[in-house]
């Protein structure tokens, strides 16, 4: 998989968003969702997507990256409040060498606490129950 | 430093903005600055601010939000094609505990290959010249 392949459309985001699959929601606007990490490398790692068939930065519509961080604002705001995080990181990484396993783009929100390490990303399932209270936290600190 | 305390305006960032202390720029327009980190964790790494004073993503206003992605997608795409690399990353960090080291928003990019680890963040300053270079090589890369 390189920076400038196709877009595959069978990708689990893809998936997501023609609701082929399940996921937990937490925040839905015409270009953008946003969602739980179903293996978070922390708790509250919430992903937002373009509703946008792009692989990665590269091939994306400048309005709908607009849209992406204008979502992820908004979220990370909430992420920081249900979390009660001193800190919180926002990541989006393009190409299998950045650490990319699911090509479509995607924006990572991580809340930091002081000594708590992340997760190396894409090694283990969450609780699907844990991932619905965290998703209500947030969606109540949403406005 | 807390993620809601108050704009501190003597920050490096805000002097670079002031034009009062320099800066090896990569490109600039109407609400962004991109320029080199002088600190990079890998050759290419640049930043890009808005011209806007928030300490981070909590505090800035969505307009500087959404242009600080939109400068950052046109980077991130030069600063791949001028390094060359098979992926990169975006990074922003809110707070000590997630690793913010300016308080400044500012997003990172950052060309990754395989193999190369990232340095740890703000360890050892880079020689001007090779900045200059690596910012003449991106600037090429803009269309």
């Amino acid at each position: 998989m390189s920076l400038h392949d196709a877009y595959d459309d069978q990708n689990v985001f893809a998936k997501i968003l023609r609701e082929e699959m399940p996921a937990v929601k937490v925040f839905e606007d015409d270009k953008t969702l946003a969602f739980m990490d179903v293996m978070p490398q922390v708790p509250g790692h919430v992903l937002v997507i373009p509703k946008y068939p792009a692989t990665n930065l590269l091939h994306l519509e400048p309005d709908f990256a607009a849209a992406m961080m204008l979502t992820t604002q908004k979220i990370g705001r909430a992420v920081q409040q249900a979390t009660d995080a001193p800190g919180f990181m926002v990541a989006q990484l393009n190409g299998p060498a950045a650490g990319q396993t699911v090509f479509h783009i995607h924006m990572h929100i991580l809340p930091r606490h002081d000594g708590i390490e992340l997760k190396m990303h894409a090694r283990g399932m969450a609780e699907q129950s844990e991932l619905q209270t965290m998703a209500e936290k947030i969606r109540a600190c949403l406005e």
